[in-house]
């Protein structure tokens, strides 16, 4: 067996995209390696999430990468400022919001291109999409084009002929496309969480963006979402 | 005045290279930024130099990223092997090394990337070389104008019209050139360390492949290294 062929790195945070996108790969015959990061952020709780949901899938090894993003400042989501809640759809679209990472899946992908360099995996998955959040620049197609154009030069497989390739299956889906997609894979989302800000006694707050376009999305796909919700 | 046209950032090791390159951005007129990082390298002491490096050329900003690299491995650099001794400067030349930490520039460069996007600097500065260490994929020039463009579509100072821009004055200089090029701007060797495997008692080994290219260095531009080896 090739085993470069078959192994590939998702980028798994245990929300809803990540881990359809983590049971994509595995539909498409992929040897699942998972990479999770603590970088600071206030929704800690969704690496238990991540580490519950990779070892559901059968991952063959699942790391996690600490770093501290706060030295760095300049997001709502590692301490700087309010998530914002109870915004539309509408408003979420527009702009680059506060919960907007700097660079954020930039060092993500980093992380992971060195982790395939060391483990020989080729195939990296990543969740991001482009159309509810048009808002953040590193979610775009042509972004992800050109972090592969750098990536195949910045390694030692890269030089040796064996570029990793960027996978982005969600990334033209709209939410409830996703949900549907992993519905369709047997994805239970009970065991996924998408708040930036979820309470002390509860999954999900509910009306923080992510909240708002994970129960949008399920409305409009047409199923019932399994978290519960404070309102 | 223009803050963004004069606010650089340097990634500074405290090493011979990374503290010339910071003279240079210094004797260009920039308001210095300094980023270092803390990844599981045997040679933790850098940092302290890196801190007084930073203080000594007045810099408005150091920070220190934790992370590690350690739960990826992959390098003698990190722990995964011993450093190689006694090589000469063609041995060294030649493919790529055990100390190559996979896409260790690209992970460096993406937190800076991310910090440039808070504190709007514009001008990142890397003392890569590509000549010492043609092993190293992350070195060359290809590679570093790939990092530009991906930059150029991950942040939200690119969308906005502001792209960083990466400096590397060192790219193409031989270590002898570099040496003469810090003597010439005043850097004070004696600060700066070189070293992958310090002894405890010292700041270098001498005899690994740091040590060796720059004693061959100093030897090469006719001028003493200020550092104390056991032999």
């Amino acid at each position: 067996m090739d085993v470069e062929k078959h192994e590939a790195i998702v980028l798994l945070s245990g929300g809803l995209d990540s881990t359809t996108c983590l049971a994509i790969a595995k539909n498409q015959g992929y040897i699942l390696n998972a990479i999770s990061f603590r970088y600071g952020q206030r929704h800690l709780r969704e690496l238990d999430m991540a580490k519950r949901v990779g070892v559901h899938f059968g991952v063959k090894r699942h790391i996690v990468v600490d770093f501290d993003m706060r030295a760095i400042g300049g997001s709502a989501l590692t301490g700087d400022g309010e998530v914002p809640k109870g915004r539309s759809a509408a408003e979420i679209g527009r702009g680059i919001p506060v919960t907007y990472v700097p660079a954020r899946n930039t060092v993500f992908l980093s992380f992971a291109l060195a982790w395939s360099d060391v483990i020989q995996a080729r195939d990296l998955f990543i969740g991001v999409n482009a159309l509810d959040f048009s808002g953040y620049p590193d979610c775009r197609p042509e972004y992800i084009q050109a972090f592969e154009t750098m990536a195949g030069l910045a390694t030692k497989a890269g030089v040796e002929g064996r570029p990793v390739r960027l996978h982005t299956p969600l990334i033209r889906l709209t939410k409830a496309e996703i949900i549907q997609k992993g519905h369709g894979l047997g994805v239970d989302f009970s065991m996924t969480h998408s708040c930036y800000d979820p309470p002390p006694d509860g999954p999900a707050c509910g009306r923080c963006d992510s909240c708002i376009l994970r129960r949008k999305g399920f409305s409009e796909a047409g199923l019932e979402d399994p978290l519960d919700y404070p309102d």
